[in-house]
């Protein structure tokens, strides 16, 4: 895919720092990072998002996402850190090539601010449920 | 684990709005959603985060988060989703027992806001991918 930024730096036609690499992935440093170590999972077919994944390409992917969680915490002193995998621009995708963001997060440093927490009346959460479990 | 909110909630201890089950894990409504039909992926197994699963159970447990994420889309309209798992109380996870937030985006409607960028200067990444690389 000419026009997919992150086919073009799995070519390496576009430049990155990649801290990880096997046969069906990178990891490459985010270069606007939320946190220093910021990197994000890109495998190297391209795919839209993890509705067109298969299980064992969840699984490496997901798996990567781990060791580089890992890594964050044992070589950059992280705390912590967030796995997050957004899917159509709905969702804040921007880059329609699957991806996943690992932030990590150090004591007494910004934390993930992801959502507002609404309070929902029973309900509407028993509607809610309902209509998931639907099976029309 | 009885001290464990989810424990407590696979036992039946706590009551949930289950929206999915299987061997392995359960889908329930969280009860303090960021958008309509926010679920959260819980193992029926107590493990604290990412760092614990093996390779297997991060495929079982994120490929139920695609279905859950499939799910909201198809019967609840949504337009995307957001995958969000946290490790570590400073990555912002409250209970320490493995989960995964699957946030249902709706055209028009609040997006995910989970970092704010940064623009470091590119010796500092190249120096933050050494350190992620260092094999010492």
């Amino acid at each position: 895919m000419d026009n997919c930024v992150f086919c073009r730096i799995i070519s390496g036609d576009i430049p990155s720092l990649r801290v990880y690499e096997d046969e069906e992935c990178i990891a490459a440093l985010d270069i606007n990072p939320a946190s220093p170590g910021h990197a994000l999972i890109i495998p190297k077919v391209h795919k839209k998002d993890l509705t067109e994944l298969d299980v064992p390409e969840i699984a490496h992917y997901f798996a990567a996402a781990r060791l580089i969680g890992e890594r964050q915490m044992e070589k950059l002193g992280a705390d912590g850190f967030n796995v997050v995998q957004n899917n159509g621009p709905a969702a804040g995708q921007t880059v329609l090539h699957f991806h996943i963001h690992v932030i990590p997060r150090y004591a007494g440093g910004p934390q993930i601010a992801a959502w507002k927490q609404t309070e929902p009346d029973p309900g509407f959460l028993r509607e809610i449920a309902e209509r998931l479990t639907s099976e029309a």
